[in-house]
């Protein structure tokens, strides 16, 4: 009998972005006078920079003549883009990632999204709470996470590790042992970024405990504080313990261009010591074709002088937004969080308003469009996530509206 | 306990193509003044054609300047593309296909490999014999297939159609009522096609049995018979029936550009009511971020007039090889199918020698590369797929090295 999978049907709603997109266009299709701005969704809004520019013509111009056309590429990433990102990702920060420990992907939330898929499906998850949906959700579609309470807004099977104000958005440790621990450091949403020495005690854990920390990178070029670390296997004994993920779309404005990575170290293996690395090449290998040749060059364009200069303006141009909403906030009277390491700024909601009827304010009476904190977990509720990722003209719009309410 | 997924450690040995890579590249270390000729895997040789390349350098600069950068492109992909599928692949064949029943994604392998997610883990599937490994392995990853026998090279789960000479390639119904069937037409690796009646009598079966028809069009480019259909929708009923999934990799030359879209019409149920379109639209929206708007732009292109001027000269190249094939290995006494709606040769091996033998004895005394039968599935044995991807030149001084065996 044909029958759907069931995990699909346990998924509450809509995926988050979409409810907000539909909310907007139903403003804006009602309010069409109005300018709406959007400090939501997490997109940049600066063009590809011209060093990454140049090198996708060049690469463009490869793929149109015979002598160096390209076909399928590598299923695990071209050597000269892994190369690059064992250099300068890893080597250079003293941490001790082969080339072949690099899966270049379309992108980190692929990879995030799939690499439970490696995992047995009675494992446990622990998340943060609030968290980037998309690591629930994909654990949810393979039946990891037992079933779902509306009340609680939780589910019976996942480990939840609240991230507030009162535990300065750092997981304790929780009760229950989890086997896949999911964090993400600068985080999405609270803009907060864990210390070095703070992911250590977490890598000291998760060796203890056996268990696997899935540790999403992506927002990395954007810290700015010396105790803060670029990459997990900075910290000691990482690499038995830990999955890293990486995106170009946040350091080099690759939202629309996708590519990412991650590192799936040989000496990670499970209880039964059966190497990971080998499963996820697998999975490359059998349900994926390889990151285009065009995207590679774009990215190993990335890690080239005229690139890291670029990016840098690039992360510098979004963290001047982060300044002018967390200055801009605070002289509102509102209690604000992050936008230090991450280009993401989280704020209590004034009077404990709820996050989505401050969300329905936010659009109404500002035009401006944030995120509401619940949609990414009830520890969320009473928060609000804004995003450095406009332009400096709608941010300080935006803040400027804001203030007027 | 962290576990990894069991599932993954039942596959057998590795994949069919690194298996060749690996017994290719040894070959020519050992042997490295030889010149080897490959006419194995299913990868393209001519460069993309100039209404593409225009197109990819047109999108390249607007990511590049700031009024026409895209961000995160639609999940289920541009209008403009979907539009031009609708149009191009479905209206014009007289096919009831919508522009939101179409998802852009990158590539038809990511598509056919991830497809069968949406389905429940005891649902059975049927593949033909000899079959694209990626339908079955991605079952297998799934947990779908049951124990595998090494004898008989075959899953205990998996319900086995045999395609050879006696049944001129074209599965009989399979005993066992199958939940979803795979049919790749024209078919990799066979070369052979089935009739729009063939076909039709597989939409009738499935609407008969509740069963899904997996319809794998990548190869719809080489048809030049006029009773194969293009499509599985030319056929009454397949709305309720089939998915379908389509390349640009052998049509336009994009197997190192990524590029593929996959139908799940609105009709299609399972057999308590739920609408898959809803379930194939969720794993999209969670598990991956849209294809690049680079890729796309470059899809539409393949929709122009001049788009479709030049896929045409870059099929009729490759068929030019294909005729080569077939033609030269008739004059040397083989026995041989497919090349005519298909880029792809299948010839009986020579006096029943094993598949894998004649391909180590075509390696070493004609130095070319092709994919032995078995490799895959055990009907497959006692034949050789030669792909027509080569150049011209390659082609043919294979076939002069062929003949001289």
């Amino acid at each position: 009998m044909l029958k759907a999978n069931q995990n699909y049907l346990k998924l509450p709603g809509s995926y988050l972005f979409s409810t907000i997109a539909k909310k907007v266009a139903s403003y804006k299709e009602a309010n069409p006078d109005r300018t709406v701005i959007s400090l939501g969704i997490g997109d940049v809004t600066q063009p590809l920079s011209p060093a990454i520019i140049k090198s996708l013509h060049d690469a463009v111009d490869e793929m149109g003549a015979k002598e160096t056309f390209k076909g399928y590429a590598p299923d695990l990433g071209y050597d000269f883009l892994r190369k690059a990102i064992a250099e300068n990702d890893y080597k250079k920060r003293g941490c001790d990632i082969a080339e072949d420990e690099i899966f270049v992907s379309d992108g980190a939330k692929s990879d995030s999204g799939n690499i439970q898929e490696i995992f047995d499906e009675n494992c446990k998850i622990a998340v943060c709470d609030p968290v980037y949906p998309v690591y629930v959700d994909s654990n949810v579609m393979a039946g990891r996470t037992g079933t779902y309470d509306a009340d609680s807004e939780r589910w019976s099977d996942v480990i939840y590790m609240p991230c507030t104000a009162e535990n300065n958005f750092v997981p304790d440790f929780p009760e229950k042992t989890p086997d896949i621990i999911y964090i993400c450091s600068p985080n999405n949403p609270t803009g907060t970024a864990m210390s070095k020495a703070d992911l250590q005690k977490w890598v000291d854990y998760a060796r203890e405990h056996g268990s696997v920390i899935i540790y999403d990178a992506a927002y990395e070029a954007y810290i700015s504080e010396d105790d803060v670390p670029h990459s997990i296997y900075e910290c000691s004994g990482a690499r038995t313990c830990a999955i890293e993920i990486h995106s170009f779309s946040k350091n080099a404005g690759f939202t629309g261009t996708r590519l990412g990575y991650t590192v799936v170290p040989k000496d990670l293996k499970d209880a039964e010591g059966t190497a990971l690395h080998g499963l996820w090449a697998r999975r490359h290998g059998t349900k994926f074709n390889g990151a285009p040749y065009i995207q590679q060059k774009a990215g190993a364009a990335v890690y080239t002088p005229e690139g890291q200069a670029e990016i840098k303006a690039l992360v510098s141009y979004y963290m001047e937004n982060a300044k002018t909403i967390k200055d801009g906030l605070k002289d509102a009277g509102y209690t604000v969080y992050g936008g230090v390491n991450a280009p993401y700024i989280w704020l209590a909601t004034p009077d404990n308003m709820k996050s989505w009827d401050f969300f329905d304010r936010l659009l109404q009476d500002a035009n401006v469009v944030g995120t509401p904190g619940s949609g990414f977990g009830p520890s969320g509720e009473g928060y609000f996530r804004l995003t450095a990722f406009g332009t400096h003209e709608n941010t300080i719009e935006a803040m400027r509206r804001i203030k007027e309410l």
